[in-house]
Parts: C-alpha cells; structure tokens; sequence
C-alpha cells in the first residue's frame, strides 16, 4: 500500500479554479487588454466578436419579458442559453463570480425545451427555458456546494435545493453557480478555494457578500435571476453593492431547504433565500413561481401562505413612508446621505408623507444577533479554518476576532430566543404606533467597500433580527461631489470612526462608479405589500413621466397577456 | 432583627386551597351526601337549592348560542355569568378542578358589560359577556400564574397573556382560573400546590393534564369556554378525557405569548393555546376571534395569516379519510378500538372512503420529542422540585427516571432539529401520499386513565411533533361489553404491556361511565378546513338525520345573522 501526501489547500483551489477557467470555450475569452481599468461594466458591449447585438439585447431585458418572448416564440431557449452563457464567461473574467460553469447542459437542456414547446406549443411551466444563476452553497444536482470551504471542495449535493427543484419543474435552466465566501459569514466574498469576487463597476472594491458572485453576475447581465441566500444581509448587501434589486423574504415564506453550511439545524437566526435581479418584476415572478409550486409539502416547515396580488392600487394615494437617516451606530456614507435626502424629498414632492424614524432598538438588535451567529463559540468555524486545511480569509478571521464568541448552554440559548422576542415585540410595536406603509433606509453604512474593508452590516441585519422583509433597489451612482452632510451626525462609536476613516482616505474617487441603492423594509409575511410601495417609490425615484408609465404599462401588459395565456 | 422560618410547601399549598374554596359563597356548597360516589355529571341538576332551571340551560348552550343571547338581550351577561360561577363552583367541589376564583370580579365586569349594551344597544366586542375560563399557568392580569410550583405560588402574572387581552377587549368575562399539574409536563392535573383534580364522569379517573382543571370544568358546564396549552396532547388528552371537544392547532397560529413556565425561551419544540369546550362551533368561535383582532402585531411570531372561512360546503363530497388503529407502540384499550371501528364503518356507509395509514414514522417522531422535552438533561425541573421544597409528584417523577434525559450541547440541539426537519417532511410526503383529507385515530391509548397511570401520549405528542392540527370529539362512553377486539394486534412493548394491565386490572367497570374521544388531525396551518372536515364526521358519528340538520342549520344561521349584524 503506497501513501501519498494529500493535495494542499493550495493545490486543491488551483485546481478548482482552473476547472471553471477551462469551461469557458476558448472563443469567449477575452483579450487581455480588454481587461485592464476598473469598470467592466460595458465589457460585453467592447466584444463585439463574442456577443451579437441581438445577444447583448437579450441579455438585457427583464427576465419576465424574456420567457415572454420565449412563449411567444419570437425567442428559442437556447439563444437566450447561449447569450446569458457569453455574458456570464465574460462576467467571470471581469469579476471571477462563477464557481461552477455548466454551459454544456445548460444548452442541452435549453434544446429540450425549445423541442417540447415546438411539440406541444406550450411551456413546461412559467420558466420555460429561462436560464437562473445558483449561489454556490445551495444544493443543485451533480454540482459540488462547497459554501467556500476547501475540506468541502467536491463536496457533491445530495439533489436539488426545493427552491431550484420548484424552478427545475417549472422550465429553468442552470447554467452557472456563482461564488460565496469561506463559510459565508461575510459581506465580502473572498475564499481561498475561489479567490475574491470583484465589483463590475470598480473591481477595487467588492462585489459584497455572501452572493457577491450572483450580485457581480446579474450586475454584468450574465444571468436574468440569481438565487442567493441572507441570513445578516447576504442578498441585499452584494445587490445594493451592485446596483441590482434583491429581495431578503420573512424567514418560511420562500422554499429553503437544501443548503450546504456550517452551523446545520441552528434556529435562533434562520436564512432566506431570495431573488437577486434587475427589476421588481423579476423579483415578484421569483416568490409567485416559488409559491405557486406548493412547496410546503415538500418543505413542512415553510408556511402555507400563497403569493397574494398586492399591487400599487391597492395602496393608499398618500403613502406614509418612514425614514432611518441613521442607525445610531455608524453613519451612512456622503452617496447615501444624499440618496436617502433626495429620495425622501422626490416622496415628499410626490404627496407622499415621510416620517423619521429612531434607531432605538437597533443596537440591542444588533447585539442579539452578532450573539446567535456563533452560540457555538465559533467552535465550528475555526476547527474548520485551520492553518493547514484553510487558512480564515481576513474578513472571516477579523469576524471572529471582534466578536469573540463565547459557547452557550441550552439554557443561554433560551434566554437568548426571550430576547429576540422581547425586541421584536417592541420593534413591532415602535412600527405600528409610527403607522407606516413602510420603512426606507440604507443597505449599508457604505456603497461597495474597499476589499477588506466590509466590517458593518448593520443597516440589513438588523431586518433578519427581526425577521422583516426587505427589498433593495438601485437609486443613484457616487458622484465626485459627494461629501458628507453638514448635519451628519455626531456618532461616538469606534465602528463610526472606522467607516468615517473609510470614506476620508479617498473619498468620491475611491468608489468612483459604484452604485448607490437604498433599502426598503416592510412588515412580516407581507412581501406582496412591501414590493407594491417599491413600485411606486421605484417610478418616484427614476422620475417615471406620464408617457412612460403608459409605455410601461402597455409593455406589462403585452407580458401579462402572454402570461395569462399559458 | 427577627428570622422566621419560611413556610414549609404543606403550609403553602394548605394556604392556597383554602383561599380557593373560602371563595365559594356558602350558599352554593354542596352536601356532604351528595358528593358520594363517582359520577359528578347530574350535580348541577341535584342542586336545585343552588341552579335554578333557568340557570341550568343557560349553561348547557354553545357559547355561540349564549353570545347570540346576549346581544337579543334574552339574556344579561350577569345572569349568564352567575349561572356559570355557580356551575364552577360545583364542579369544583366535585374535581377539585379551579385554581382561583374570581366570581366577584366576574360578576361586577358583567354587570359593566349589561350597562354598556343597555346604554349604546351594541356589543363592546365578539365575546361580549361570555364567562372564560383559563388555565392557570397563563398570565391574567391581577392572578397569579404558578405552573403548579410551589415556588411560584404567589408569583403575580405580569399582565395579560395576548389571548387573554384580545379576548378581554372582545367582551370576555374571567370567572375562574383551572388548576394545572405541577410543572404542566403530565398528562394528569396533580401538584402539591392544588392537590389532585378527577375526572367528574368518575372521580377515580383523572380529568388529564395539563389542562386538567379545564376538561373537568367544561365537562361539568362550569365554563362555556376555556382556554388551554398543548405542547404534547395537554389540551386534546383531557378534553378527550372528559369527553369535550379540544383543539391544538399549528404552532404560531393562535396567540401564545404570556405563560409561566419553566423553561421558557426553549423552541426546539413548541407548545399551542388552544380552546377547550363542548362544540365545533365553539372552537371556531376561538380561533375567529383570536385572529381577527390582528394579534401578529403583539407577538411577532405569530403568522399573519387571518381565519379563514373554509365550511363542509368546500369539501368534496366524498372525502378521503386516513385511520390509524394503532400507533405500534402502544395498543388503543377496548372501547377505542370500537369507536373507531363503529366511525370508520359509519364513514363507509355515508360514502366516504377510509384508508388505513401505517404509523412507521411515530416511534422516531416520539423519541426525538421526548428528548427535545429535556435538552437540558431536567436540570431545571430537578432544582426546582427538591424534597424539601416541592417533591415531584409521582408522574413528574416517573417522567424524569423514565426518559433519563440528558444534557445537550448547542450543536447536539442543532443535530435534533435537523433530525425533526427530516422526519416531519418524510411525515409530509407520507400524507401527500396517500392524499387524505384528514387522519382519525385515538386521543390516548386509554380512556380516562386511573390516577397516576397516564404513562404514554404519544397518540398526541406526535401531532406536537410534526406539528399539524388536532381536535378531539365526543364518540361513545365505556360500555360493561367492551373487551379486547380479536385482531388486535400483537405489539411486543413494555408500554403496551403495562397498558394492557391497565385494561385487564378491571376492565370496562374500571373506567365505568369514562367517555370515549377520537381524534382527527389535518394538514399543517389548515385548522380551518380540519374543523370542516370534522364537521361533516361528527354529524356522521352523532346520525344527525336531514330533520335535525335542517334544525342545527335553523339555529346556526340566526347565530350567525346576529354575529353578522355587529
């Protein structure tokens, strides 16, 4: 018997990351110089050897309209396939998302489709041959979930996730899985099995985390719908870092079950997962085709609550909207302020009321949930993340650091879930007395952080604290005159400081081209309502005149029709 | 400065029941005569010095029917609510059944009530003048809420449970408190602090636990509506027992914040608030009322999902029926057997179909729920209840030696809930299977069970384990014929052989006079159409015949017109 020294970490990541690398046909690799600067952005556009101007087209359209186009014939599955497999090889070279490649079945299997609809003149379900883009760590059949470990490198899923069996039945088509961070505990996504996944608008800084790969993505168009997961911001903090719109759902609305992770069977914080996307409309065929499968058969403890019709007419005329110009722990970036005063005024202007809300409950919140994170004491984390076998990334090894965790007794836990209860009984409480439609707030205290730089994600845990639907959504770009409020106020925190300090040693330029998004927050179980004031806060904000709504409404129409048709 | 000795638990407990029976007005104390022998039912009617005619039907109607009075004013709230005080009174001469009485404030708030009516001609709300009863571990305001400790025997409820102030601004009238086992894990109503409360069919049976001062109440029509908690069969065991009618619906259905407890904050498993009476119509008037006033707003964890209307009209017309004869653990005594043979064959004959379900998840299920009971290996219920300060009373003390719990750590809690995730979705995909429309099966193993025999529940704890809906009904009583079915089957247990003992150590006159419940369980969060299910059973377990539905229909639609004109 010969024994030989098992693969270091080293060589286990080379080897998956060149794995991915050598599934892009050679003639979609870019040239080098092609990928020189910050901003890749229009980079699809700059390969006009690779993606047609249909491709481009496509690629660029709401995924509703696209599987209208698909019903309706004018489009095959598979050019749409093969369009999104370009963009996504090309968003992979800008921004190392993927982290896995499966082009090859994705057009396979997007030839079926497009061979049954011409059979039976119909689709085998409302996503009829729309490719969707998986985050790493959820379970997709004969595909590794590693969730950026390296002991998990071949790790395979044990069969689909329930969310992507649901999208499976209904006519999906997978072609890429997108990169998470080691462990997934971070708002960043670096690991030492994938490498770090940079932002499309600047690659200096990040694409945040944990679905940084399906934010980068989806923000290059190389996927119409992501699936990403959030347990402390993990699917708005990477959309509202690039620009995109991404939905965190109350914890057992949307089908869950099927993901690798550390921490299995923990309940005192519970995950979402949720769409990632470029338009509302995508995010809302995202839970009604969940939902609509039933799935809480399949998954007991989901709750048995359909997708119900809540659109902007069923709103009052005057919204009465909240405002959290701060969390009382560290003050939002100059970009944000100004987005949160020109968005609250742009409400106002539009006979819409808005009230300022108090952070009061926030900190305790913010304590409790750093808290449930690691009732384990992080035992997990670093007898998983040793030198040897895995390094922690920076981010992860600054994270348990600072938090220093402490083990709990059952009995800790206990007190612990009283807590949670407690102040989530007060928030609610604070909500009701405050009367409003919903609540509008930063995702972050920064737009798109410098890499390493991600240490404070307060502004979207605090809704998996208390488990409050929330949506982001894009409203501006840094510009070069962003500086801070003269009435920003004076928050004596370390974290302040230290995000003060992050802004200070650049300023404007440093985050040159990323995006400004805000987030919109509304009540438990009510996503349907919580989406209907995004809409009319989204057309408030782009400034939608009369002339477009109609075009809008026209072109909705045209895609209802064919919906409805089915 | 002076050192008394602290009261031993004797003198504590002495305390107490005496302030519990110096609260009945001696003009409503009973004969020592009459109460000898075992079957308390006809009490009420043998004291016509202490219940008028008048006073006796008025307790004998559905809340429903009394609440439909009071708003005709045929009836004032104050003569309905001394109808009741003087019927709980009784009842608790008779069981030992309450464990405060608050019939002067009861009758003062009703008198409040009548005056409103008379001065504005409209209910103040749903429940206006209904007396309610509450199990005592449940926090009202101004009573203590002790869980049967003695330690806690004088701990003052900190306000309203939520259900308690969603019923009390809907009208409700709170006359008594029911008395509850020491700790509440028993299936049997006995602690040092209020004694041992029996079952009124025949007092050498227990009323069941842990809502046993509420079964044996509502039986003996003390209260028209009683408020219970089930977190293993503690308000279908005992409603089952006194042959009432009890519901334990999903978790996070109806409100549940506002219980003493030990353990508390503890969610591996979770217990339920349900309602306790002598009708259907009465348990959906519970559950109606809970939900309409919104409670998700109070108690966060709660769904938003409001009661919905869901009647025999929406089922098919044949409905597809699951029986369990047995749960192969523990085999069902005599005269259930028979209940259930003699429904199944009256479903048959109404031209439902009824298929047999095999119970291959219930010896997993139960085992994870008797674990998840004591993740912290009883060290609580240990340091509590010491010799010298409250010694555990015999079932208590059976529990903890016979489940020999153990410590748990964080992740061992985490292996257990995944492990419960896991059996409760194969559970899931069994019902979906064999596409039933609910599952009839026993309550309990045993009728009524002799004091200090209650040693197994799995019959209900596993619905607390899978956490889908049960309700217990009214079936048959004990008859002197009943013995052993010839097919029984042949379980090799401990616990089936200790129960058999139980039968066979006296046999039918054992449990003379005991009703005899079944139970039927529906789908998860489907309370609503669970209840229509059994709806269409009962009227097939009781013959009602065309006549006398027309009849109920009658009476219902004038309930419901004057429900309707509020």
């Amino acid at each position: 018997m010969s024994q030989s020294t098992p693969p270091s970490w080293h060589d286990v990541a080379a080897r998956r990351q060149k794995e991915i690398f050598d599934a892009i046909p050679s003639a979609w690799l870019v040239d080098k110089d092609l990928l020189r600067g910050h901003n890749f952005m229009d980079l699809p556009q700059r390969c006009p050897n690779i993606m047609s101007k249909e491709e481009l087209f496509i690629t660029e359209q709401r995924a509703v309209d696209i599987l209208a186009h698909i019903r309706t014939r004018t489009w095959t599955s598979y050019q749409v396939t093969l369009a999104f497999c370009k963009r996504a090889a090309l968003a992979h070279q800008a921004t190392n998302c993927l982290a896995l490649i499966m082009f090859d079945s994705a057009l396979e299997r997007a030839k079926e489709l497009d061979e049954y609809m011409e059979k039976y003149n119909r689709p085998v379900g409302p996503l009829h041959g729309l490719p969707i883009s998986v985050k790493e760590h959820i379970y997709l059949k004969d595909t590794p979930a590693t969730s950026g470990l390296i002991s998990w490198a071949d790790a395979p899923s044990p069969g689909d996730a329930l969310i992507c069996k649901v999208f499976r039945e209904a006519g999906a088509v997978f072609h890429v899985k997108t990169t998470n961070p080691q462990t997934l505990m971070a708002l960043e996504t670096h690991s030492n099995l994938f490498g770090r996944t940079t932002n499309p608008h600047n690659t200096n800084l990040t694409s945040g985390g944990s679905s940084g790969g399906e934010s980068a993505l989806v923000a290059m168009r190389g996927s119409p719908l992501g699936i990403g997961t959030d347990i402390g911001g993990s699917i708005r903090g990477p959309s509202g870092f690039c620009g995109g719109w991404g939905l965190k759902c109350s914890v057992a609305r949307i089908p869950h079950s099927g993901l690798s992770g550390l921490h299995a069977g923990m309940e005192n914080i519970i995950g979402c997962v949720g769409p990632m996307a470029n338009s509302l409309a995508d995010l809302r065929l995202f839970c009604k085709v969940a939902l609509d499968a039933q799935p809480w058969d399949f998954e007991p403890s989901l709750i048995d609550l359909p997708w119900r019709n809540d659109s902007p007419e069923n709103l009052p005329k005057k919204l009465r909207i909240g405002v959290l110009w701060h969390d009382g722990e560290v003050t939002p970036h100059p970009p944000i302020q100004r987005a949160l005063r020109d968005t609250v005024h742009k409400l106002r202007t539009a006979g819409h009321e808005v009230v300022a809300c108090h952070p009061s409950l926030h900190a305790s919140l913010l304590k409790w949930i750093n808290t449930a994170y690691f009732l384990d004491g992080a035992e997990e984390y670093t007898s998983t993340l040793t030198q040897d076998s895995d390094p922690a990334v920076p981010m992860i090894q600054w994270l348990i650091d600072s938090t220093a965790p402490t083990r709990h007794t059952v009995e800790q836990t206990w007190e612990l879930n009283s807590l949670r209860d407690r102040l989530r009984t007060a928030f609610s409480l604070q909500w009701r007395e405050a009367g409003i439609d919903a609540l509008l707030c930063p995702v972050n205290a920064s737009v798109a952080s410098a890499h390493d730089e991600s240490k404070y994600w307060g502004y979207t845990a605090v809704f998996n604290a208390t488990d409050l639907p929330g949506v982001v959504f894009p409203v501006t770009k840094v510009l070069p005159t962003d500086t801070w409020d003269r009435d920003t106020p004076n928050i004596k925190s370390d974290k302040d400081a230290m995000y003060r300090k992050f802004w200070d040693d650049g300023g404007a330029e440093k985050y040159k081209d990323a995006p400004v998004n805000l987030q919109l927050v509304g009540k438990r179980l009510r996503e349907e309502r919580l989406l209907a004031v995004a809409e009319v806060i989204e057309e408030i904000v782009r400034g939608v005149n009369d002339d477009e709504k109609s075009k809008i409404a026209k072109c909705t129409e045209k895609t209802e029709m064919v919906q409805s048709r089915l």
